[in-house]
């Protein structure tokens, strides 16, 4: 078995592109990372979509003269691009291969307008519970609870949406106020649109090796993944708590670490504000209930003690499903290198990634990955 | 790293069975196999499927009472089965995973109205260039070397629907003359329909776990996966034949066999006849250029020296695209069992089994999987 590293990524812009076709946002994210990882050669692709047209990856790959290697895709809903990192992990970590391709692409501006389209075969999203209600539920708990408030809801938004000033390939940035955040737009009450992540098209990719202590390899500490049960009633957690909880319990373990809060920096999935909240209370960066006032009180913000999405989030870097895991994996290599600009965490050595990818039917529940890297 | 073995497989039926759903037919298949293999948990499951629906797994699973375990779901064209066939196999050769399901799942008939749509982005796909015409160019360039003749293309038909009589879960069977076929309906010259597969509704399910030596397990001798280069217009050979020889090399090699003549029975990846032809071949079950011959004159049938396809083959047990793969292993699973009834191999003490998965665009390549399975 051997420690793996991780040696080169990229990404493309996000946004909404629907004049650049899915292969040209793959190319410009392998581009960037085979120069990054000053490589030309992979000796094994993994390649995380949702909706991606068949074929994407090795029409991606001929344009970069990258024929002939084998090449897997995976499907995970969101958590599809953190499950392809996830297989190139073990890939390298096992021998199977030596240098390792992990790619998310998708460009759902050209596939949807609006939501997703409910599967005809499911029941809940048929009945009107697709993502955004959804998470407007456990909001809704949330608020019912005491545990949050609509401001806090707002506030991290407003951090997120201010993290991606500094980013210049996020789809949306802005120095908004809470009050604006609350009035904008009402999606699923209480989520306004300014709480709810844009269709985006994007790309990211990560070239993965064995680690061998060079001066830019961020090593991979511990990663897992977890499927969902079926969404469990006698839970009193709000649905996604539990996975996140107990996959990021594995991961630490396989990290070697005791708690997230040793870590210096994490990109988590914040499809929606609540989203953001609850995960920082799973992944034990904050106590349960506490997570709308570590946001409120700048905890969470750049500069607090637990910085999260520094990167500007799904809320506001964006949110191409198959390409987000991969995106976020980037960004907690640029801190881990020390090259984030403007975004900087100071002296993070230790990071993490979170993405949870919700099923297509509440009931089917949903998938975890979640990755603990550390810098050179 | 463990020695892995084939612990149980089960199938449904195959057919258009458009009145029952993907999760019902992904039902009967995983129970069978978890029967099959005398137990009813497993550690993780690898999903095979190219249409979908997404949770289709996940709600299978749930059905049967599995819930909680990680699911992953590979797309790798018409090999997705037996991809996920290989990722198991992985996953517990390098001690991931103790038990692994793989299943594959595809329900054609409520997708489409007769072929499969192409990609808009494919540019070969909107010249005509579907899969029917390309393996009708194939055909045509071998009847043009006189490699093949028109009555030996049909004897493959012929041979495969004749096997399929003792197949009662096949989709098609019959006792067709060759005249039969040639004079069926043209559906891309020289391909009758006869001569190419159907649209198919199925599953088929495998217990992965290591070898214990028991009286039933089929151990997984050696399995490789390859994704093809873009078509080689250097190569003097028919689209497929190199990476399928390939890939074959690396699985006996894996196994440590010779060749593929040492092998007792096999299941290839007949889609249309030329399929099949071009396979023995590039197998290296008879001489490049023989594979007409050797079918016309019995050598790949039942009773023959290397009997190719005794479950019918795709030609008329059907091609439920995800599915396919592991109805293949299924079957050779079966046959070093013993178990295969009127269809039986006398003897087979080593099975093969081969799929091929088109890419979407010609010239985005294509990928193979072939697994060298020994009975106990």
């Amino acid at each position: 078995m051997s420690a793996v590293a991780v040696h080169g990524v990229g990404t493309s812009h996000f946004g909404r592109q629907p004049e650049r076709d899915a292969i040209a946002l793959a190319h410009d994210a392998v581009r960037e990372a085979l120069t990054d990882a000053g490589v030309d050669r992979v000796d094994a692709v993994w390649v995380g979509t949702v909706f991606g047209p068949a074929g994407v990856a090795q029409r991606t790959l001929r344009a970069l003269g990258i024929t002939g290697v084998p090449v897997l895709t995976v499907e995970n809903a969101c958590a599809s691009g953190t499950t392809a990192f996830l297989e190139a992990h073990e890939a390298v970590r096992t021998g199977r291969y030596g240098r390792v391709l992990a790619l998310g692409i998708e460009q759902m501006s050209t596939a949807f307008s609006g939501a997703i389209t409910p599967e005809p075969s499911d029941p809940e999203q048929r009945g009107g519970l697709a993502l955004p209600a959804l998470y407007a539920m456990s909001a809704a708990r949330y608020l019912h609870l005491g545990a949050v408030t609509p401001a806090e809801l707002a506030a991290v938004s407003v951090k997120n949406h201010a993290h991606a000033l500094h980013n210049p390939r996020a789809q949306y940035s802005g120095s908004y106020t809470v009050e604006q955040v609350l009035g904008s737009r009402m999606i699923a009450d209480p989520l306004t649109v300014l709480q709810c992540c844009p269709t985006s098209d994007g790309a990211a990719a990560a070239v993965l090796a064995p680690a061998t202590g060079g001066p830019r390899e961020v090593r991979v500490r511990g990663a897992a993944l977890r499927s969902g049960r079926v969404w469990d009633h006698s839970s009193p957690h709000v649905w996604g708590y539990d996975i996140v909880r107990d996959t990021t319990a594995d991961a630490l373990a396989a990290a070697g670490l005791h708690a997230a809060t040793d870590v210096d920096v994490v990109e988590v999935h914040d499809a929606f504000t609540i989203g953001e909240i609850v995960t920082t209370e799973a992944l034990g960066l904050v106590p349960e209930g506490a997570g709308g006032k570590a946001a409120a009180a700048g905890v969470t913000a750049l500069g607090g003690t637990h910085p999260v999405n520094p990167s500007g989030g799904l809320l506001s870097r964006g949110h191409p499903l198959g390409a987000t895991g991969l995106a976020q994996l980037a960004e907690i290599t640029w801190q881990l290198r020390g090259e984030a600009g403007g975004r900087q965490v100071d002296g993070a050595r230790l990071g993490l990634v979170e993405t949870m990818g919700g099923g297509v039917s509440v009931l089917d529940g949903n998938a975890c990955v979640v990755a603990v890297l550390e810098g050179p």
